[in-house]
């Protein structure tokens, strides 16, 4: 069956950027499959594919997601549509990019019907990719970087209470780079989300910190806001 | 001639948000068309239409927003792509959006080829428009409003001297709502982006206020670093 239309049509796919953020190993990592089919047959890449007739763009992303790496229940957002006229050796084909910021314990990778292998990967160690999914990665790591200065962005992957030098080490595995602590604590409070708890750490060789929780409502105001660091 | 594929394929097209920033009326105006063309003839829509073979998202773009208005020389912005399977009555249309803000006189609305008319619009004076075009424009205000927040937005069409009052006006303009003076001096002496000039205005009835400038370069960080939406 084939079907026609008077001018040239692209292909549309979507490409999942999962991000996993492992705070124990303090890595930041990303979720890569290891394509079955050509081209570039067992290289790695992005999970993704054709989006159907029917479906609107996150279904697509959700269900090409959930084939090629079994990862469910995570929240999508849109990172950037990609349609430069030589980045797929097939043809014409256009892609929308998602990505997302998960637990990578919470979700363990397991290849399904059009990858061979799904696999954490270290963001600084990751594969020579296919089609133009390095400049794609590239995109989502600077999206997510830039978001951390305006939105509370990963907090939930914290213990329900932590402490602030537990909440800077999130930032620095995200950011891939050392902070300054005094200057650090500054910005934190400087943002009015946390509450200060009557608790300190419990069972640590060092000197117990204090914890802090998230102001719930002050927390869903500024993800809603997107408030800034510096603003 | 038509052309045939073994799946079903999504008609691409691009739409162009052209922002008029008006700060002598104190208006925030939107570039819109009148369609020539159905669905939706008669009706006012945001400039776009579809991507051709071969070329680039962003050159697409370019062209529409050209064939449509006239307007040449702006700075696009990519949006969101928009892809629910009902938006185009003509079948499956997926539209990748972009986004610009300028000065409206310095860019003429000229209708072109496919529109019978091209005109400025306030923000909040728009008819109703064609396709998920409400939706369109509803994400690209709520883009513009968040940026700036997190990025000197616009402040190339303040003049190249200005005063705190001018500056604050244009944020005004934008997010359509008053500011407090003292809270929004404070903001944006943090950002430290403003070079304060020994010149104050001249030729005005009131109060001659200090004029500043924007440090290039530190104006150039801010825009490089704050910029998390942008390539």
């Amino acid at each position: 069956m084939a079907y026609s239309y008077d001018y040239e049509r692209p292909g549309l796919t979507v490409d999942c950027v999962i991000f996993g953020l492992d705070l124990e190993s303090e890595s930041l990592n990303v979720m890569l499959i290891e394509r079955a089919l050509e081209p570039f047959a067992g290289k790695w890449a992005i999970p993704g594919g054709f989006v159907h007739k029917g479906e609107s763009l996150p279904q697509a992303a959700i269900r090409e997601l959930r084939e090629e790496t079994g990862i469910t229940d995570v929240f999508l957002e849109q990172l950037y549509s990609f349609g430069d006229p030589k980045r797929d050796p097939r043809g014409w084909v256009v892609s929308v990019a998602y990505f997302a910021l998960v637990s990578p314990d919470q979700h363990p990778a397991q290849a399904d019907t059009d990858a061979r292998e799904a696999r954490w990967f270290a963001v600084n160690k990751v594969p020579r990719l296919a089609f133009d999914h390095a400049q794609i990665l590239e995109v989502a790591l600077a999206r997510l970087r830039g978001k951390l200065t305006y939105a509370p962005i990963g907090f939930e992957l914290l213990p329900q209470k932590f402490t602030i030098k537990q909440l800077q080490e999130l930032y620095e595995v995200v950011l891939g780079t050392q902070l300054d602590n005094r200057n650090f604590r500054k910005k934190i409070f400087a943002m009015d989300v946390l509450r200060e708890l009557d608790e300190i750490q419990k069972g640590v060789p060092h000197r117990a910190a204090r914890l802090y929780k998230f102001d719930e409502k002050k927390y869903r105001q500024l993800l809603k806001q997107g408030l800034s660091f510096q603003l």
